[in-house]
């Protein structure tokens, strides 16, 4: 190693879901959505003139803030907005997550929080999910440093009842605690509506799954004024233009068509549904899901091998080949057609 | 204060320059371009389907980091991208100033880097600028943790030729040295072609200025292939997606349009000496630019003043209320009728 290099941060990097690219391909890998975004972005960025792009954006945010604290009945200094929810959550790390006491997560969660954990030295402690996947409020009792829980949970898809979140609220009234509802629009409960109870609470949700734009990124954190104060301020430390002109014209068009967002969320809840019924009468045991994605085993294929098959027919699910949950694919909801032609593959290799 | 805030990381932000909203106004205090990007940009922004936003944007960002290195004469491996260049060397901090020995830069230069050395935790050391302004280079000889150089500096304009950056580099061998040039491209020469025989060296530039895309926020980084892997690996660790698809396309566009971009940047060029020799007339001392901005001072009026009274009548101008630096205005160039204007109204003040 040469001298120069002995400074360097090492890091073992998060790895994102591939990104393949076939003309026939079915890609249910990401948890993209299978809608375009609302009508009204292709409008918001046919009107948006290039020559604006010379200027810098608004560094604040407000017209994007003030729609997403529009539609969530909150005030405009309730909301941080970022480039994804990842780049939200990493700044939440970085502003709330400075004690020498272990953050707590579960064993099995989103994988880039222990990655954001170890790139800010911050420790960090797993309570297991139980048998079924199930996250015990109890674990999360004892001393820490900050809680952060993905609700509902990934990649197991299991949304935990507000009543639950709310009793580990309860009994970390001293730390900050995240939940992260990047699949919330799916059939769970926000915890948007305990923010009046707790000002220690921060809830941060996307664009990229219910919103149907992953390719703009953009995410934003809910919470109490004083945390969202602190999280603007070492975001203003970090970069002080982060959301670009697009982002904002196109976001901000989003968050005020609740109609058309609501009516793409509800056409996956009734897909996930048929494509679970699918996958029972198959023998598939899918965990109970509230998420745009469904978390399925077979008893008599291991997962593995169902992925490279599917692979190889150019369906394209994700894999996680970590202790526990390497029996299992998480199969991102699609369109009917694609679901369809997705249990049909499955069916034929079922069958050989 | 309350327990949950005892572990808030505290911060005292970077504070980028105002960003009025007049319609009569002329604005000359974020050193944007007067001039529209490319007309490549809006057609590549007309040409992205706004149904692929559904998609995530390619985490790699291949194309805008192909044609960059294709521009430059470098491998694609020696191109990093982020969000606008304080992405880019905020990622440089962290990825690469982890020593306990302090970084070097100028005591008066962009004032970020002391913003990002304190919210990093990391210990720094600011050698003075020489009475003139001037960087001396053997202020950078003895022992330290990194250096970071603004080349030309800011807000000074001055631009420190090629050799004295190498004799920093040489003297530098087992630290990196970043050169950050967001303001080459006005009458400097970039490090860019020191890169063979530095494999320590890091260049970072943006489209902000020379490329006239602020709002866009897109900026990179220039190095040996194993700092650009390094920063990719902590890139990956914080924000797996930044660059969304419309800055994708639009910076691949506007990085491949070479011809708009040199004539708009020889046009600035003329228009800062036309308006260099005014405020010369007129009783300014103006700092040699090789920006695209004058730092400029006048005897008989205090820079504070001036400021005040320029934007009474909606000319934007930046002033730093900082030690040795707080009698000068630093001016971005607009168009040549805007300093046509400024030029007037600067006459007008100095008259009363």
């Amino acid at each position: 190693m040469k001298a120069f290099e002995q400074n360097i941060r090492r890091v073992t990097p998060y790895v994102p879901g591939d990104q393949p690219d076939f003309p026939d391909m079915i890609k249910l890998n990401t948890n993209e959505s299978p809608f375009p975004p609302s009508p009204a972005v292709k409008a918001a960025l046919d009107n948006l003139p290039a020559d604006t792009l010379r200027l810098y954006p608004d560094p604040d945010v407000k017209k994007l803030v003030h729609a997403l604290a529009a539609s969530y009945d909150l005030r405009d200094d309730q909301v941080f907005v970022g480039v994804g929810s990842d780049d939200v959550l990493a700044m939440a790390f970085m502003t709330f997550f400075n004690s020498e006491k272990p953050i707590l997560f579960p064993d099995i969660t989103y994988s880039f929080y222990d990655v954001w954990a170890r790139l800010f030295h911050i420790p960090y402690s797993c309570p297991p999910l139980d048998e079924n996947f199930k996250i015990h409020p109890e674990d999360y009792f004892g001393e820490n440093g900050g809680v952060v829980l993905a609700n509902p949970n990934a990649p197991t898809s299991i949304f935990m009842p507000l009543s639950e979140i709310e009793t580990i609220l309860q009994h970390n009234q001293d730390v900050i605690v995240i939940v992260d509802e990047a699949y919330i629009d799916f059939g769970g409960v926000s915890a948007v509506e305990l923010l009046p109870k707790y000002e220690n609470l921060v809830v941060v949700q996307t664009f990229s799954k219910s919103r149907a734009m992953a390719g703009m990124r953009i995410g934003y954190a809910m919470a109490s004024p004083a945390l969202i104060q602190a999280m603007n301020a070492v975001k203003a430390s970090y970069n002080s233009y982060t959301m670009n002109r697009p982002a904002i014209e196109a976001g901000t068009a989003a968050a005020q068509d609740t109609a058309y967002f609501r009516a793409c969320c509800q056409k996956i809840i009734e897909t996930r549904a048929y494509t679970a019924s699918r996958l029972a009468e198959m023998g598939f045991t899918c965990l109970d899901s509230c998420t745009n994605f469904l978390f399925a085993s077979h008893p008599a294929i291991p997962a593995a091998e169902l992925y490279q098959k599917l692979k190889e027919r150019h369906i394209f699910v994700r894999y996680f080949n970590k202790p526990r949950i390497d029996n299992y694919l998480r199969i991102t909801i699609g369109t009917d057609e694609q679901m369809a032609r997705f249990c049909e593959a499955v069916k034929e290799i079922l069958s050989h």
